[in-house]
């Protein structure tokens, strides 16, 4: 038997997460919060699953989730996004991406990643016979040379993938870089893949963004988006995306022998919370504070800490501390002290090493305060 | 942009639904129960959510539940599953069922489809670049010609699909079956598919069966099923995928960055609900009696019944009545009669027409009636 994906292991969200409970360590690897997500939401969820809602949805969603998710578009962005056309509701940002990928890329097609990159990205584009083209972009500001960029287009160009606000960096796309890739499609035969999953987590006054409000990306690109992220419940496992009818037609063909569609209790429950625009307008607030609060407290350690515009990401250099590659730093953090970070390097399809390590700052308050304990004292 | 699926269009099920709901038909098209789920359930849910376990699963699922998974083998096939190496938990049967295909189908490859088949194995086979080798099964008796089969599997021959019991057919599998699927399975590269979505939906004392039993289908089988079937919620779109460590292995490989994990709390409320077996061992029971209440009710009609030992699903021979095909026909019981059941020809890529319509039966005692009663007068 010829495995498909030779190279493919366990990610390493799963690596870090499983050692960090083997040590017992404090989690900050891992993106997911370990507070409680808000119970009037959870409460919803009870009350639809009492109500008998748990049949089918259909398959691009319940039409009163899709019509919120319109309803976030048009009060956030100004912008006239279709429910029924133009949304689907997938199950998780993952499937999303997965189906955009599965749905465009034919085999031989090359697809342009920005590195760092999310690592479902390069493994999915390998699984469907794509070709990745990676653009190195390097700590500590990650500045995108869009002449590379066009360099590397060509007619095999079939998708390029942004992720912003980005996870690892933190880093939000100027208005200067959504102008240049928009010059960057517009002259190729190129699709667009938005990942922005973190969309509404901007910090210092940045507003949220999406490449849809460019009138050229609003014809050539899918979005995709979280309510993981949205609603700090990872583990429910809904997202959604978005593109013009055209290529909506072409996400569903995929998107329906895929997963067909998703959990309906929950889908009717986020449709209702987000009514009040409140549930999501104060994310910046929240997050904010809690890295501001690792920002100042991290002054007073060894580690230099990277600047995070967005996501509920901050990097930490370590060079002042130890000269040992990111993935060896990240394990003796976690054998030694307690401490589970995701390496930078595991973001580069060449283990690009810059002795930066990830921590995730969707913890309560309390959890931060032990992590910087220890981090104070490295 | 050229599409990769350009004869793709919405599922026969969604199409149906739609036209049941336009029409206020009593919809027995799409298979989902129309009754409530076990209070005990849907309060389990509510339970975990309340508790906080609201944050990604592990990948592979929570290991709660892939233990009871491993525990309902044994006590219904006498079979050792090691939870951590051999099953997975799905978002779905649909998502298992893609992920496989995914898995191990290469660009060229072809792909042994029994028609009647359901919708998703030749479109997914399509995406992914393979060859559908559809081999037709014909009504009443839908008898598998295992020589024919031998005969259409070459060094290509990658995959064998096999839906048991079938949908639509009702039919399970003899053991005789089993032993001549195993001899072209042992004669050739192929790998087996096997959806068991409906397994413990047998009736007249017939066993749950699972191409597991079988110590060669051991090693070469994925085993995709559906505890949306077995729990009367089809929205909450929980499965599970079981497999030999090998070829589970290439599985997570490309469940990883398709959906990553499912809905924690659910799978924690299924995992604590399967402890009692009776909410599974009892489904057989639960179902036969619907299906003997339809049976016996149509004899007084001009339908003529089919015979189904499995699935929730009945066809009905119509040639008394029309000379149709069954796809207007079926239209014409919706708009006229206020009935939706599926076209049989559906699940032809021909749309071999046979004058037969698919009812479900997962409906309240209710239900049945009112549709007997339409039934009765056509
Ligand atoms: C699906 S596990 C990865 C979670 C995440 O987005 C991250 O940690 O970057
Ligand atoms: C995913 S919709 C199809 C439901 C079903 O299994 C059927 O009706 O056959």
């Amino acid at each position: 038997f010829q495995s498909k994906l030779p190279n493919s292991t366990a990610s390493i969200f799963s690596v870090m997460t499983a050692l960090a409970v083997k040590h017992q360590a404090i989690n900050l690897s891992q993106g997911f919060p370990d507070y409680a997500v808000d119970p009037q939401l959870t409460d919803l969820i009870s009350k639809y699953l009492q109500q008998g809602f748990n049949q089918y949805a259909p398959m691009a969603g319940m039409p009163a989730l899709r019509e919120q998710i319109s309803a976030k578009f048009k009060r956030v962005h100004d912008l006239d996004i279709h429910a029924d056309s133009e949304i689907t509701v997938t199950a998780g940002a993952t499937q999303a991406l997965f189906t955009v990928m599965s749905a465009v890329i034919h085999a031989g097609d090359e697809v342009i990643v920005f590195e760092p990159a999310y690592d479902s990205y390069a493994v999915t584009i390998e699984l469907l016979g794509g070709k990745v083209v990676p653009i190195r972009l390097t700590a500590p500001d990650y500045r995108i040379d869009w002449q590379e960029v066009a360099s590397k287009v060509n007619a095999r160009t079939r998708l390029i993938i942004v992720n912003n606000p980005n996870n690892p960096t933190g880093k939000v796309l100027s208005a200067d870089d959504v102008a240049q890739l928009a010059q960057v499609i517009q002259n190729s035969n190129a699709l667009l893949l938005s990942d922005e999953v973190y969309e509404h987590l901007v910090y210092d006054g940045i507003a949220p963004q999406t490449v849809l409000s460019h009138p050229l990306l609003r014809e050539r690109a899918f979005v995709v988006a979280s309510f993981g992220k949205l609603l700090h419940a990872t583990g429910w496992k809904i997202g959604y995306c978005v593109a013009a009818p055209q290529l909506m037609a072409e996400f569903r063909k995929v998107h329906q022998y895929n997963v067909f569609s998703v959990h309906t209790p929950t889908q009717l429950a986020i449709a209702e919370y987000l009514e009040d625009a409140e549930h999501y307008l104060n994310l910046p607030t929240f997050f904010q504070q809690k890295r501001d609060y690792l920002v100042e407290a991290l002054q007073h350690s060894r580690f230099e800490v990277a600047q995070s515009q967005g996501t509920y990401f901050l990097n930490l250099n370590y060079r002042a501390i130890s000269d040992k590659p990111e993935q060896e730093f990240a394990v003796e953090l976690i054998e030694k002290h307690g401490i589970a970070t995701i390496p930078i390097a595991a973001f580069y399809h060449d283990g690009h090493n810059q002795q930066y390590l990830r921590l995730c700052f969707a913890k309560k308050q309390e959890t931060l305060e032990q992590a910087v304990q220890v981090l104070q004292q490295i």
